[in-house]
């Protein structure tokens, strides 16, 4: 594996491997790998040629609120977790050559964002839309690695790959879970012992609301307060509950096509959010 | 020369230069062709091993104000046209399949956009910039050909270009002159015989202030003065005269790198632009 800081040497890596006809994977992370990322890397590795990770903590999507320096950093643990997974280049750009001179263009993403967590984070989605249209740029990927965790990201990414006509594979992996089902996070260690028996119940709800769907529910109010109920059988505080259309991410009027049943939660020191992609035209096959 | 208007033949196409290593030279054109795109093209031509021409008549960086349909349009003739200069594929999208669908993001160009035409034309650069991205994702040239007579789309584009790392070499085309200097336009028409005989004094305004830099003149409203005495002789309502660093437009505190001075000047029945690039250390080293 290279681990490449110099924009202009990632760039004459990904030349070389234009000129040879190879495919290119590409997760972009912000560090602090952990098995969620893995799992992309671990994708991209077996569906393309070579596979890139990029690691940059990117400060436009921070808001003023939001802790950007406080943000975990472990680059040597990443470079040998990066390694392992099969990583060919680890780009690890700097802030000041990524935003460099002053800024002449700005992406708004105008819908997808005003919902779930991206309700409480203005600006937060641009950010991610600017930095990754840099990113696209510089690594040409033929598939992008993005986790359903974040399905919010994902419809986003969606959208801007789509509206600008980026000629990049869109792959969405699903969330990794534990055994018990709750989905694996880095604050997952945050809870407590108590809270971490109680976590499962939020996938259980998100099933639950999955299955009153399958089973003729229409109504999207009934689904959101069946899975309210079940989550307030644990010490978490809601959030949210939300269903929406996928990935548009617009109210749901009419249950077809593709949905999203999201929750966030939060525990006395953690606030996890968890979702199910629910598509009803497959259950309809069935 | 192939015309494509769909999208995916044009992908298709694109595909196979890209396997066949080719380079792609881009002249992006909202048709209706004249001089400057010929003399575009031919640069393209003589440049790269693939010529790709747009014709699309952008309706996002049309004002509310400006009349997107009135805008002529003459395909037929184009097509011609473009054959004669050695196109290889015209690109003619329709107006649907650019903007399918609702908008998830847009772009909004921050900076090079509040001075001379930009100034009366809010949002026009951003219609552009999205444009433009959308078509360099579709074409990915290696090189796309703009011409100098807008130097400003010009600048946007650079701002463009290199905030988001787009693989793509920028050409700026000098201005096409008649014999006698005035910058070539598909608005000259409008100009009456006696208005013809006076508009070359435009360029002989920006060349005579561009003479008094490089003759040691250190202040811009001394430059300005003099351009607009000179264009005050003819029976032109000067719209501005303006001097900025190129291509940053930004005001000239100090007489140093690249400037460009600038100037519209309104006609009976046609309003005129013209400018000219001038580089003090270019001139520094003579």
């Amino acid at each position: 594996m290279r681990q490449i800081t110099d924009i202009s040497q990632l760039k004459e890596a990904i030349r070389q491997y234009q000129s040879e006809g190879k495919s290119i994977g590409f997760v972009p992370t912000m560090g602090f790998l952990h098995e969620g990322h893995l799992t992309l890397a671990d994708k991209a590795r077996q569906e393309n040629d070579a596979v890139v990770m990029s690691v940059f903590v990117n400060p436009a999507q921070f808001g003023p609120n939001e802790d950007f320096e406080a943000y975990p950093r472990d680059i040597e643990r990443d470079a040998v977790l990066a390694e392992n997974a099969g990583v060919d280049i680890l780009f690890t750009p700097d802030a000041h050559d990524m935003y460099s001179g002053k800024k002449n263009v700005t992406i708004h993403v105008e819908r997808r964002t005003d919902v779930l967590c991206g309700r409480s984070r203005e600006g937060h989605f641009d950010g991610v839309a600017i930095v990754l249209t840099k990113l696209f740029n510089l690594v040409k990927p033929t598939r992008a690695y993005f986790g359903l965790k974040d399905a919010q990201q994902v419809a986003v990414v969606d959208g801007l790959i789509s509206d600008f006509f980026m000629d990049i594979e869109l792959v969405a992996v699903d969330t990794v879970r534990e055994e018990d089902g709750l989905a694996k996070s880095s604050r997952n260690v945050y809870l407590t012992a108590e809270e971490r028996k109680e976590a499962p119940q939020l996938y259980r709800a998100l099933q639950a609301g999955a299955e009153l769907i399958r089973a003729g529910e229409r109504d999207p109010e009934a689904v959101i307060k069946a899975v309210k109920e079940m989550i307030q059988s644990t010490s978490g505080m809601i959030d949210y509950v939300e269903l929406y259309s996928y990935p548009e991410l617009e109210p749901v009027n009419k249950m077809e096509g593709k949905l999203i049943l999201a929750v966030a939660v939060a525990f006395s020191k953690s606030r996890l959010i968890d979702n199910i992609i629910i598509d009803i035209r497959e259950m309809e096959r069935i």
